[in-house]
């Protein structure tokens, strides 16, 4: 399958992208950063762009999303305001935008994470837009046109990040990056819809 | 206790307006038309100048907040940004700036929906902002200050709005909207925090 893999360049994303690679897929790569398909998913003009330059795919895996991490009583409004539009406008923008190019049968796999059920402190961004972006892909699943499909890859702290996000996890049981890798793996190549797979 | 009650010129505002006040409580109504408390929760300027206006709370209750209600093929990137801001920031600004002005162990009640858990056609908007709520509400309950709680009512369709909802919740058993204005009661004299109260 030829899979459009936005967010490739961090660490859930370069796994992805390998365990596409070990699938046979054809892996079209997306990010910031990326020197072949730059793309910032917080500007729709910049997502059109993206699918017009990757042209017709059958699989979109988003692994790009990015919040605030502050206590509750230090963010502001435009705190919030970036936060939602950073996850969760944004996966449901490479939705709107995406279905016209994506292949009949073809999958949207977002990226949200485990504190939608389960908070820490100074995460109630992530959790709010975690949660926005599972709700809307129970919901998407039953209106997207010629059996496209979508799921949500839920997962919990990733050991290769652990260092990154010092204790806020402390007590969470992490999980190898692969892990979340083969959730991806399974939204795209399995049959299912509006599920969110929770890894960990 | 004292209750700022915002949105309380709705289906559900009204019963949980009636409600409180067969349940002894001090309620000070706000919405979009209150002559005596205008407010617009998707405007934080208006936001803040409710809370000078109220004074000091023991409790803050929200029953607004308004989304698209489209197909999803047809939904504009600003009918996604429209409905995050109507019920999902809108709802956690209300808490972000509500909290200095709520008493200790005080407690926030929001809206949310069915929508969250069990979709419907053309209602995608309302589960991306119920979600949102849901997941938030449970990361806040965590950190708000002087044991302040935080819970949320999600109620399916209401008797008392059936018409006009019509199909779109067909064959789903609809509740009096005074049982999800039990759910708030519950939420307000009651001790729990972090809760999504499901009604129906």
């Amino acid at each position: 399958m030829k899979v459009l893999l936005i967010g490739a360049a961090g660490t859930l994303g370069r796994s992805v992208h390998q365990a596409l690679r070990e699938r046979g897929h054809e892996v079209v790569t997306a990010s910031r950063s990326d020197p072949a398909l730059t793309v910032d998913i917080t500007d729709p003009g910049s997502i059109r762009s993206m699918y017009d330059r990757a042209g017709a795919v059958d699989a979109v895996a988003s692994t790009a999303g990015s919040v605030a991490w502050r206590p509750l009583d230090r963010l502001s409004h435009q705190d919030v305001m970036d936060s939602l539009v950073g996850k969760a406008l944004s996966q449901v923008e490479l939705v709107r935008q995406g279905s016209a190019h994506l292949a009949d049968g073809g999958s949207f796999t977002l990226i949200t994470g485990v504190l939608a059920r389960d908070p820490v402190a100074t995460g109630s961004m992530a959790s709010l837009a975690n949660g926005a972006v599972e709700s809307f892909v129970r919901a998407a699943a039953i209106e997207l046109p010629r059996r496209q499909r979508i799921n949500a890859v839920s997962p919990t702290v990733f050991v290769e990040s652990l260092a990154d996000y010092g204790d806020l996890f402390a007590g969470f049981e992490p999980v190898p990056v692969r892990r979340a890798a083969g959730a991806y793996i399974r939204s795209i190549e399995g049959r299912q819809t509006g599920q969110v797979y929770m890894v960990g």
